[in-house]
């Protein structure tokens, strides 16, 4: 029997040291969980990147093919999953789609990584 | 047959809009995507608002248990993640893990987000 297991832990006296902020709570965490997780993938990271890259934070799809060495198909799935959690914009113009950060979104997400 | 399927793009045309700044490469991409997949978890996000929430930024295991509403064994799997992928660190003091934020890590994150 360890000390861990056998904690009692009362609500009241769950914590010892003072917080000092508002953690999350469980909506924002899963709504952070689910911007995070399309962009935890080396692939989508560097599609952000490239739009980054760009004059004005924006590229057409065109631009962002080659550079990430992938087919066309499986650029546009990973483009599809970033505009899904809003880190993308998307805006079609003739023939092609074009890509812009959705700063609102990145900010937030900084915001949040930004250690006190 | 789609524009977009018969285009030709060499890679010398691969860009129609400039790149004004240095998009990621494949390592830095793969090191960011391995750190934010151990972020992209409800529970290990309010773990890691729960620590930097704490004086000092930092927490004894003891204050995390209890907050996020889960046994002691699946938070101590959570927090394992988040130590292995440099988002916290741990330090045992007596019958304790204390844990603080990994500034440095979480840091570059939010620099790479943070839209330009």
């Amino acid at each position: 029997m360890t000390v861990e297991q056998t904690l009692p832990a009362p609500a009241s006296a769950a914590c010892c040291t003072p917080l000092t902020a508002e953690p999350l709570d469980l909506a924002e965490a899963q709504d952070f969980a689910r911007i995070l997780k399309a962009l935890a993938d080396p692939t989508r990271l560097r599609l952000v990147s490239l739009v980054a890259a760009h004059e004005g934070n924006e590229a057409c799809a065109c631009d962002l093919i080659d550079p990430v060495g992938l087919g066309q198909p499986t650029v546009s799935h990973h483009l599809k999953i970033l505009v899904d959690a809003s880190v993308l914009h998307r805006e079609k113009r003739g023939i092609w789609s074009y890509y812009s950060l959705a700063a609102d979104t990145l900010e937030r997400i900084a915001a949040f990584l930004s250690p006190a």
